[in-house]
């Protein structure tokens, strides 16, 4: 029997909000919702999950999130009593690091909040060819993509992106990483040529971090997903 | 002769920056550079700007910032001595928000903050029609671009997005609205229906706005350079 949960779907009904419990709208698999989870388990937050069919989206969820993507978040407010939602990766993550001020993972200092956040937002020069590369453009993904990492074995002077220790920044850039074992296929190989030593350095350090450990998906189930996902018939209810 | 400032372009040489002055790279005609702009005077910030020619990107300024886009901002810091430049609209104004903090124009409020930073986000809603209308494909854009509105007319709670008075989102949205007009020729009219009653008081309200009226560009001059760039010729230095 599976121990994973159900992706909800279209004719389902939204389950009640607990009052007091964080709700994670999120899909198994999906790197977006990954960031949101790295950034729940660094700070120690508890949650409930419910998982999203992106195929066949809920009508209710729709509803609470036109665009209909994952992550967002929902609860309970008590001042005034009303439901609070926020969707969006990074707007979800950076409301977490400021409404739960416990570890914080941005810099307080605006001049280095600036600085990690372009590196999240160029981030696309890495995430744009990554799903070229998936799709089965490899040709033109993966000089893309190596111009890409380039730039941050550049911007990598510390151990981490965030300095001494894993901070927003990391855990933003962290879920393509993680992923980049699903492009062997397509002939993509991380640091094939052995010019991103600083990089490799901090992939290794993040495979060894407790949260990224702890939300880590099995890559064999990760790749299942995948290959159903470049055939047009995700499944997202696998084990 | 004119006091209009020359764009600077390929073969110029980056003028010397001053200490103790904040300087904005920007582009006289460009909305992401208005937001900054209009950011720098709702808070009373000192600052010289530069102007970039887009067509013809001086070397020194892609070397500073290879993706060549405006604005961004550069200063010598004092602690340690050394150049420190940001680029991207949204990251330069929330730096200038949270570095100069008088009248601050976001929210402490980690929710109202995320609100409106959904606002901002989303706006590409609006902000991708208006370029196809504007490109000369008006009919799937004026579709769009209503459809686009209406979700922030049901946004629009209070007299301003930020509450009671102009706030951040306010600030970032503003620029498209001021070059609506930019759109009469293709069949655009804002709030041609009457669909949008609170809007339109919104924008009645910003257009009376100090900021807003301390850097608005001349609507005459504004679409003389939008009808050039139209047609892939634009006029950078104009009266």
């Amino acid at each position: 029997m599976s121990n994973a949960p159900k992706h909800l779907k279209s004719g389902s009904e939204c389950p009640p909000l607990k009052e007091g419990q964080l709700r994670l709208y999120g899909m198994r698999f999906c790197p977006y919702v990954h960031r949101a989870k790295l950034v729940l388990a660094a700070k120690n937050i508890p949650y409930e999950e419910i998982h999203i069919n992106l195929t066949e989206k809920p009508e209710w969820y729709l509803k609470k999130n036109p665009p209909g993507q994952v992550p967002s978040l929902e609860w309970i407010d008590n001042q005034p009593k009303e439901t609070r939602f926020i969707p969006e990766s990074l707007i979800v993550s950076d409301y977490l690091d400021e409404a739960y001020p416990q570890t914080r993972l941005q810099p307080t200092d605006p001049y280095l909040r600036a600085q990690q956040r372009v590196l999240i937002e160029r981030f696309s020069s890495v995430v744009g060819p990554f799903y070229k590369i998936l799709r089965g453009d490899p040709k033109e993904g993966i000089e893309s993509i190596n111009k890409g990492l380039a730039t941050y074995e550049e911007a990598l002077q510390n151990t981490y992106f965030g300095g001494s220790k894993p901070a927003m920044v990391d855990y933003m850039l962290w879920p393509w990483f993680e992923r980049f074992p699903l492009l062997k296929d397509a002939g993509f190989q991380f640091n094939a040529d052995g010019n991103l030593p600083k990089l490799a350095e901090w992939v290794q350090n993040m495979e060894n971090n407790e949260s990224v450990q702890k939300v880590k998906v099995p890559f064999d189930i990760l790749k299942k997903f995948i290959d159903g996902y470049i055939q047009g018939k995700p499944e997202y209810d696998i084990e």
